[in-house]
């Protein structure tokens, strides 16, 4: 009989391994939890518009103006290498940059599109992190795409919301961008 | 006898679990059919391009005019925030809205590259999906990559391919769109 | 005893077959190997800017002229539809094409941004590869990201590593991309 409960034993937990399986299985490749990043982390971005007369202290300019299709700067289109921080300080020492263009694109009301890089080049954090999306402005968040990374965040995806946290005036302003990757490698 | 039997039998099931799982495992991590979205609509895309005079109708505005390379407007980038309905007539209420940009880029023919968000807000469906890829406009199809997705569409992956319903003329274009989804949570 | 030792093996067998299995769940749902892509090819990127005097030749051409942001090119913005070879002659048979823009971002450096399709279309490939990111030109390599793909290339995900060749000079510099994909289907 105790030859027999050795085998009764080891069938049991063969059966249990397998069961695990199955959950890891499904956990694996069936669910992204949009509240379990793997990775999240706050950051803000700043642009500061030249203007003509600000080229110490601009990050962006515009590349070619708006068309005359309504009132809100439709077709403006941006380029821009602007400071990353990790509070809302412009004078913050930078964890990253951001590398990319924006342009408005509504003829009712102001709102965006982005496309861009942040690059990371610290002890921190080496890589980049490429993001593209809508920005509507009316919006009080919204969630434009993690598409890919390279170094640190090789091969992530994952959404980036965004937050007005100052409204652009005098050729300033400022978002908070809450990055959440799903996909960490 | 009948204990061994029974134990052959445990043993049997077991293995018919293992040889399952194995298949399952290639199932999910190496597999994707292309016949097999998990998703897919087909939608409308319509562009009425300003003219000076429409402003009323026009959903996109050139904002950089073509360059003299070719006769084939090589260059002229247009931003859009154009209706997407569920049928090809214009007027039909729009499901969603495409906001981006388009340019040509060949001096040998007519040919577009597109990156843009398709944004739904109704009570079918909330969230955005980005799309990017070349607009071979020679080929009868052509797939661009869905690239990202937020809100319902959270994470998505996919394929857009594109046929043109209406080439353009008098400043009106329509393009069919085929969304493939093959990564859905 | 002869009858125990057949279990004894069965169930070590089945035991083994569970820790394999373990091992590929890990392996295939958690981790991608840097330096084990799926598929890796090296190409050579080449672009002719259009001068207004080299129209048979040219390859791209000046969408928006630079900002007046910094002495390095900030904001100008390239269309370009560029030939590929396997090997750095610009007169080899191309394999592909490069269909995209980038433009130059920084007032301190040169420095650009990419975002392109590379259009294959011969016996041994047929299908597209969406690409984009921030291009370090002061970096001997920068890895830009694959986010997308079509045809043979279906739903890829990678890496593409830029090595300048031979900077811009005369209206043509020459890119080494070393594309890497994690995601083969």
């Amino acid at each position: 009989m105790a030859r027999i409960n050795f085998y009764e034993y080891i069938v049991f937990i063969l059966f249990s391994l397998l069961i695990l399986h199955t959950f890891s299985i499904i956990a694996h490749s069936k669910k992204l939890d949009e509240k379990q990043p793997c990775k999240r982390f706050v950051l803000y971005y700043h642009d500061i518009l030249f203007n003509g007369s600000n080229a110490a202290n601009a990050t962006s300019a515009t590349v070619a103006n708006h068309t005359k299709l309504g009132n809100f700067n439709h077709g403006m289109l941006v380029v821009f290498d602007d400071p990353i921080t990790k509070d809302n300080h412009l004078l913050s020492p930078p964890v990253a940059r951001a590398q990319g263009f924006y342009f408005y694109d509504m003829k009712t009301a102001y709102n965006a599109w982005f496309s861009y890089t942040l690059i990371f080049n610290s002890t921190e954090h080496k890589g980049t992190i490429n993001i593209m999306g809508a920005d509507m402005m009316g919006e009080e968040t919204r969630d434009l795409s993690v598409v890919g990374g390279t170094g640190d965040f090789f091969m992530t995806r994952g959404i980036a919301t965004f937050r007005t946290d100052i409204a652009q005036d005098d050729y300033y302003f400022r978002l908070e961008m809450d990055i959440k990757l799903y996909e960490c490698y």
